[in-house]
């Protein structure tokens, strides 16, 4: 695995989302075997091979059965990526009913819908991250609701906002894309059951039969039209995981800005007994922050070729089939490392509260600028009151005057304002508008979003043995 | 992003999706007055301003009013992208009234709203290209749902299929595309109204109220969190256009590919007068499917600037607010001028199903020998008979013997089945599976999304002046 | 043109590097008729055609003297992108030497040589206005070379350094860009002239001969092998400028980090008249540095396309050809635009040295500790000194006391330093290295390359009608 | 980036390029000590620690005289990429000389010094593999130099061409992507030893000795400015590589179609033992000609995230650094891999003269309507020899006739050209133009630059013990 051939050295501060297991080829062998076998169960049921052996291929579909290094041998002599595994499972098996192992299907059929499994099983793990990093987000929502801090566009302050508000920005789309992982569900978690290129011909009449019987025993949907050209249910989960990281790169750029000396206003938590740098000793670095960002680029590099591989040849190219197996496995693994450190910047997130206000009154009070000029606006126009309030604010930055000493000073103000009523019209605190509202309903939009995916069970069962007894014989994730 | 400056020169041969036009100045400048009308109205609901000046303000709301030259000039000078659009329009509206105009809103309410209008239309246009395409199509993959071909896996022989079962795949994933497409609204077409942050600050406690009046007269959603860090709705329409791009491009490869010489299956239609080469007269060279693909890498590759865009600083960054308006426009354009051609295609292909059987018969037979070794397997067993059925089978071709000489020959083949058998075991007609089926069975599906959209109305009404006569000022598409 | 489908509203601030002329129609065109001179002259001197037709072709090749609208007319009608222009241009030269006009050419000879003069030109530009940038550089590299600032790694202070070691690391990289661009040459400024396939089979025994004479005329290099699938000249161009802008994307985040009130060290110069916020009076946003990280990002996402363009079948694909010249085009386009800003942002950055000092005082010494480590270090040990001064700084910021008074009250430290000894140690402006060296050093080389490139003349002219008349009808850009 | 978490299945058919050894835990560590030793010995040198103390060190500098395991525990402890491991280092040396390990240095300029001494390693493995290709593709090209086949430009027959001709464009490529691998030196193969922030503060006066001293023992140079923000060399490396996937891929893509059944002119070698379907016996299936398409696409996606990491901020952004790491990292491994599929088909590749000549004849001798053009040009005029020959050959094809029929019919062509002349004019072996010469060509130049590439040494040395006994304990790569 290429992604980061050194691992990260952060690796130590963070939860091991278990998503790098899912993709072992022990686990993905396993869920070949899965497939295999609720195919011939399925199989079985239309008649199409014996029940007997059915159940045998079924009982015999574990991978601890398998004589591994036979396999990795037989592959490397093939230069197939699915034969010599059946042709073990196979043996397995045993000659009275191997026979009818992989009957009728096409490599494709069975290492696709495995695939599928896995990334099912990956799907799952990331809700469950995104409920814990949702829970979090809400309980810092709501306890900076009403917390004052300079509101920044293109990094110039615009007017106040509160920090629960920017906390509202990021839940607003975690939500979204939450919601959209669940949207996947229809056209990404498929069986492509339809044999060599999709016309079920292999199978008959009972081709569709098959296909549902498949699907229901691995809990998956059949597609409208089972052809390896279609994969854009696959290519979708990766966009979305691009979005998802574009996000979390969002929050580690704020993160990463706001714990700036010349900031100061909110940092990651920084553990006891870490390490800044190594020849300056008063370091505090970013980590967990830098990662996000990095992984944020990595991650969305991925959209590229996951579009690509959609190019396929006629009824299908292998080359394209490989290069999304690639590019989705290392969404995944990605997209649960982000998480993984997301949820630990959001449980630990520290905040100074006297840095933001100071940080306010940077501008001397010219944050409060517009709501001096509404106002103003009301008793002269909008227009006029614009360039009064402008000329004042440019000549109050040219001579290092405060904002409110220039007004009072100014006729025109001056006479339409007295002090008191000047010092509310900038007062940031009195301009937050409904950013303490925003960052609570956001915070109830985010409760609810969590103890949602909260209650999803953390695996799918499988029913290729018996339906009391649901499968669950690939890696178990946490 | 990517320019054609030089236009493309078939775009004499496809019907104008009237895209670019939207796009122009002059339409989006429209557009932004149907916000600041619709605004002014709201406000004046809310009692922020008065209905009078609201009504002036709307009634003002048209590009002809304005002196265009002025604002142009307004611009260099004060290189702000609103405010010279504004003081015209202020003018325009009159000492009276004309200081409400754009009363509590930033700039970024009014482009960002107005643009998401400019985007809904190219929405409007993009779906009935679709609904265009896929009557066609759907006719298509009727008229040709028993033509048999050649399967083809990796541009290898695999097992037979019909021409209708490659639409069918066509279609699954454009049915697919307008679903997503449909799927945007909530996060897509929406109002940005909360003012300088999103935190509504400008309009006190109406501010959702106005964000509702707004939203309703635009036929708009208001957001969760107005802010303009908040972009994944117009990032998902890239993304989904960039899906619908590598499609189509997928459908070009495959046009591309069968009008090759040594294919000869189908062909792009090819109007009189049309000029192959400057010199070599004999040259009919796919044109429109070229373009499909230059256009699909153009596209496809929108996706990346379109998730950097994601990456706001704190409350907003225009540098992201800005590359995402260039990156929508480009892709709404791509698309238009994508699906345009692929009309043109899908009405005009033609078929050659002499070249289709001659090329099935490439391999001499052995398209069947999947079915041969499945009918074998029965017998003695799926692996041995994949081992005899591959050893028959490379023999012939080594030889070059016809595989059904080579199969009789075979003594226990030759033992196990008699020629009449084998003759009809290998016949690909014989081996189409449920092609047929599937392709009636999109096409069916086809007719019906078609149908669906072909119903929507052209244009979504801007009710900004008078509720019984709803304004469709901008740009007419077709 | 859709780069920016509203320009950018920056534009009257900038001076125009007049590329987007180059890439009209009208020039594009002119290109051709030049390399069809060319051709005719040379096939004129290897015996192939008449001498006299070839200089009735020569004198002809005026853009001025087609009837250009009977040649969009034709476009439109055959499809073709140049046999239209070609059969214009024919029947202005005459019915007596129009039939040898464009003589054993295949399209892509005319239009891809005509593309590489037009970028030759753009190449130029590109050159003329690094050599201005570069200018501007060394004068900010001089001016500030010993100014002494924060220097921060991740966000963080590091050691200090000065402001123009900061321009010293953008110079580098503008050099290193420039002296990339400049060998381009070889593989980038080529004729194509090999043919329909690159074999010289229309030309005879003479190819070489007339390909030679074609390079000559035009000051441009035959190719090794003429064929249209070796484009990596043109697609080196494309990533050298894809390198380019992610450099002035990094300038463009450093001022408009530089600018934040928080930081308030460096702003872009805005003009007399720029109105900053349409409801915010008192902002003073980036707007040039904004337009650098939005360009930045659409021409680094050229790339992709660029190299997939590479991915020629066989002898040619158009689809790939027409993807270059649209990726090529508007790398140009966007290249000239960058440095265009980049250019006013260099000659009138604005420079705060008294935030540079307070900004250093925030870390109260701490910048300072790296220093003091290693003097403690050669007295007790590095990883001793390490440990006591990571102490003694987190003790300092936890309790928020002045580095230098926990140094002195440190047992250790105190006892080994005095107090003068520590306040020189922890003094940022003794710990600045080399940095005023570097800076100099730089703008040294800035002002070579830059006087190298002043002295390349505007135009490389083209030889096609008599040499001692070169033309330059094509667009003169300045 | 992007893992292949399966690795690929066709491994056992390819020589292993030891590329991912390179970038294993064990060898980026040893080269860190490496760079610690060169470091000590340069300090040592200039004066700044005892002489004693660099022996020490640089002899302690192997990975196998430290405790693994302890660096692994303490790195999850500290999270800090290096500290861990010199701490470790500086505990093997010993108390009385440890002290001086990494005197002065930042971590960066430790570990990505050591990365680029890994890249070095790296880049020298490719050259050694292209010039291998280079041989082979020389072979081939001049084995095959007069063997003529279609010439197909957007799929269509344009002119016949030689395979040979088809390799030089192949050659021409790979010779000068070779060349842009060589040229990367001056910006790429660097010390980075400027201290923290690049001014060189913790080494005094001596700081350009040091870097000097280090550089040169290690074999590399140093930089212009040292600064952690100027990683245009590695990035271009990246580029170069990325270029060198698409040629790849081309390649693939030319073999991928000519393996079709409808083409049958050249297959990759299929060695005994390999298995093409596990369902259709019959198929010999492309295997590395599709590894080499996915690759290239995975390797192309590089680009974008590569340019990314150039935009730094200020002295240095960890974040854009780790990225960079990973990608180039990830590139290199995919270029070996890509290269090793490229030996064993250019070594193995089979050609069809047969099926070559059988395919040049479904144009029915249309192939030389060019050439038939010309001569009757000669006589006519070019535009209306070209609208005759046009006629004809829409006819011929429409009618199904032989173009040599509908020629002698044609009673201006059959006027002008007896038969023995129009066969002669449409003969395809003699309208080959320079296709063998350029052939021959381009054989020589691979041959010179195979033999230039092959007479570099594998490894180069690291003098960090003792000038006589070059350390090459980093990784043996073959």
């Amino acid at each position: 695995m290429i992604v980061a051939p050194f691992g990260r050295f952060t690796e130590g501060r963070v939860p091991d989302p278990g998503m790098a297991r899912l993709f072992t080829r022990e686990n993905r062998w396993q869920a070949r075997l899965d497939v295999e076998a609720a195919l011939a169960l399925a199989e079985a049921d239309a008649g199409l091979i014996p029940q007997e052996s059915a159940r045998a291929i079924a009982l015999t579909a574990r991978i601890e059965k398998l004589d591994i290094k036979r396999v990795l041998a037989a592959t490397a002599e093939a230069s197939h990526p699915l034969v010599p595994l059946i042709e073990e499972f196979a043996r397995a098996v045993g000659s009275k009913h191997g026979g009818w192992v992989h009957w009728g299907a096409t490599t494709q059929n069975i290492t696709q819908t495995a695939d599928v499994l896995v990334l099912r099983d990956a799907h799952r793990v990331l809700l469950h991250q995104l409920s814990r990093v949702l829970r979090s987000a809400a309980t810092l929502a709501e306890a900076s609701a009403g917390l004052p801090m300079a509101g920044r566009t293109h990094s110039q302050h615009a007017v106040p906002v509160t920090f629960g508000f920017k906390v509202a920005v990021w839940i607003d789309q975690l939500v979204a894309h939450t919601e959209r992982l669940e949207r996947l569900d229809d056209r990404l978690f498929c069986v492509l059951m339809g044999g060599a290129a999709g016309t079920f011909a292999s199978f008959g009449e009972v081709g569709r039969v098959i296909e549902a019987g498949v699907a229901r025993r691995l809990g998956l949907h059949p597609m409208r039209v089972p052809s390896r050209s279609v994969n854009d249910g696959i290519v979708e989960l990766v966009l979305v995981l691009a979005q998802l990281a574009a996000t979390i790169g969002k929050i580690g750029k704020d993160v990463y800005a706001l714990m700036q000396p010349e900031f100061g206003e909110a940092f990651e938590p920084v553990p006891e007994g870490t390490v800044g740098s190594s020849t300056m000793p008063h370091k505090r670095n970013p980590q967990l922050a830098l990662d996000l960002l990095t992984m944020s680029a990595e991650l969305r590099a991925l959209a590229a070729p996951a579009l690509e591989s959609m190019l396929h040849d006629q009824e299908a190219n292998g080359a394209m089939t490989a290069l999304l197996e690639d590019v989705s496995a290392s969404a995944a693994v990605l997209a649960g490392d982000m998480l993984a450190r997301l949820e630990v910047i959001m449980d630990g997130l520290e905040l100074n509260p006297d840095r933001m206000r100071a940080n306010i009154a940077l501008s001397a009070g010219m944050i409060g600028s517009e709501s001096l000029m509404l106002a103003l606006g009301e008793k002269i126009g909008r227009q006029r009151a614009h360039d009064i309030v402008f000329e004042v604010a440019q000549e109050a930055a040219r001579e290092d005057v405060p904002f409110l000493d220039m007004l009072r000073a100014d006729p025109l103000v001056g006479g339409v304002f007295d002090e008191t009523e000047l010092r509310h019209l900038i007062d940031p605190a009195a301009y937050l508008g409904l950013s303490a509202e925003i960052a609570d309903d956001l915070a109830a939009a985010a409760i609810a979003t969590s103890e949602r995916l909260a209650q999803l069970p953390e695996r799918i069962p499988v029913l290729t043995h018996d339906a009391r007894q649901p499968s669950l014989n690939r890696t178990q994730v946490r």
